[in-house]
């Protein structure tokens, strides 16, 4: 009954790409934990760059490294034969190798060899820590605020992640919880919640974002929406089990229908709003929406300026494009709601 | 992409059982499907009786029966070892072994080693199938009912199985869906919904109950409560996959609060109505409930009675007891809905 951990620090491995893209998960590594991430190994033919220091295994194992991540992502999502030499010689080093590609690390022979020989784990981020308990819905202590989406892929992940930063930023006590396999990469700890076996969803969704002191928040990673047709009961099992205190709407600009059901129009802000507190009371009565967080890429900064006014001024509350302008404002929001006494300090 | 489906006709395994609670499956199989099981067949000291002609494994092969069904749970869960000798001489004849003990039958090497051999299947019917699609949430033709609770062990199975043969004998096109495992055995087919991977719980519902005539109905077996604070998901994904035209609530009479989460009271007949409701519009903007059934054994017949008769009133609709009254008022209740020139032809 625990999370993933992976041991930092890391070395980030990009492979022989030659797209930024394909290193998505390598750069949001640093991006967002520049500190546990002390460099990078690439394969020859390989040009991305991630701004860490070149590094050899060796260096890497004399360096105390915890982990090779692999920070890129494969045609066809399987492990690539001319990684395994790379791969193969770090385990051997006794380094952990971390990845969420499509084929089982461990069902990899040479991986698992060297492995059992040195020690080194092989962490697959897209499979669940065995034995989950079912959910309990027992009060726990501490503060949740949990990212819901309109749908899939709107930012739901980087809209924790700069909140957790703006929130550290406001001299709050925040931690970013993973659900999804980047985000289990970028945090060094988590479940893949969607992965998991639906009678116990909500009971890993509560393993996420145990008891903590009074003032903590756990600012957790949403998954699907709650209007999704297919990945509907992730959201509510993850939405059940986090017990949240406060929420936040994200979305992005533009999108009118379900990403791939195209059948399905969008909720509204005020379905998904009205629908989330509804369900989420079961196991938290206080439950709140705080704020909205929107993609505008599609957007020009004009366009996006008046966008977040309007939603801003339909919702009632602060409507924020983490990329573009921050978090702040929800930060602000929070701070007033839950934290009275910081405010009159900063006032 | 398809469910579990077992190979029919039976021969039901009781073991050693000597206390018919322990042999519940074989009961409820001979009771909702007598004319798929063909013999029983028991080991020394057992004394169970299911009314079936008792067969040996030599007369079982003969008359061509497809599996020994394990129609009894040990103490523990796991399969004992004095089953093994039965069941590998069935595996061992080409009988398919069928069971849902907590350890997998598979990974019993004298089991395994039979089976190969014979070319026998060794279904454990807590597993789901592999590759399970995403839900589309696409609308199927046929027509669908699905049992939702205010609680798990309500009742929900049972009344499923009533209302079909109530549907049946009153000239309805109606095929009962199990989504769990002593469902999957009486019905011959079906998926442990339960055990499915969160991403595509409400995919495997649509599985459950596919494409059919205008007029037939799928009488879809429910799983937890959407109040449920460890299940919950487990029934979300259940109903929007399921997209049910109508459904039926199912309650346990004297049930106050959710059992084994003593800190959660049951919810409403009116909560559960509703938010089942906006929930399965997603999928089915029709959806409606058309009665509740009640198990009133903790109630004296005149009580069950007048309770029976206040819930009937105060919802409006047919409230049943399955069990003690038959499932026929509900039936009227679907005829006057939605099969109006049977209703004619009836009156």
């Amino acid at each position: 009954m625990r999370t993933i951990e992976l041991r930092a620090p890391y070395i980030i491995f990009t492979g022989a790409s030659t797209e930024p893209t394909y290193a998505k998960t390598g750069l949001g590594m640093v991006e967002w934990r520049r500190n546990k991430c002390k460099g990078q190994i690439r394969l020859s033919g390989g040009t991305v760059e991630l701004g860490l220091p070149h590094m050899s295994l060796q260096q890497a194992a004399d360096e105390g490294i915890g982990s090779l991540i692999i920070g890129t992502a494969a045609v066809g999502g399987a492990i690539p034969d001319h990684w395994l030499d790379t791969l193969e010689q770090a385990a051997k080093l006794g380094i952990d190798i971390v990845g969420g590609v499509h084929t089982r690390l461990s069902d990899n022979p040479r991986l698992r060899a060297a492995a059992d020989v040195s020690g080194a784990r092989l962490v697959d981020v897209r499979i669940p820590p065995e034995n989950l308990p079912v959910g309990t819905g027992e009060k726990r202590t501490g503060k949740r605020i949990l990212m819901v989406g309109t749908d899939c892929a709107v930012g739901k992940k980087y809209t924790a992640l700069a909140l957790e930063r703006d929130m550290k930023n406001a001299g709050l006590n925040a931690d970013f919880r993973a659900s999804g396999q980047t985000g289990i990469m970028i945090a060094g700890a988590g479940i893949p919640i969607d992965a998991v076996v639906s009678d116990f969803v909500s009971g890993a969704a509560e393993l996420l974002s145990p008891d903590n002191d009074e003032d903590h928040w756990d600012v957790i990673e949403g998954q699907g929406g709650i209007f999704h047709p297919g990945y509907g009961a992730v959201s509510f099992g993850l939405l059940t089990g986090s017990q949240p205190d406060a929420f936040i709407l994200c979305h992005e600009a533009g999108r009118t229908h379900i990403e791939g059901w195209p059948e399905f129009e969008l909720p509204t802000f005020a379905e998904v709003i009205d629908r989330t507190i509804a369900i989420g009371q079961l196991t938290n009565p206080a439950i709140r929406c705080v704020g909205a967080s929107i993609n505008t890429s599609a957007l020009s900064e004009e366009e996006a300026i008046a966008y977040l006014e309007h939603q801003s001024s339909q919702l009632g509350l602060p409507c924020v494009d983490p990329v573009r302008y921050g978090a702040e404002d929800i930060v602000t929001e929070i701070i007033d709601s839950y934290h009275p006494s910081i405010k009159q300090a900063v006032g």
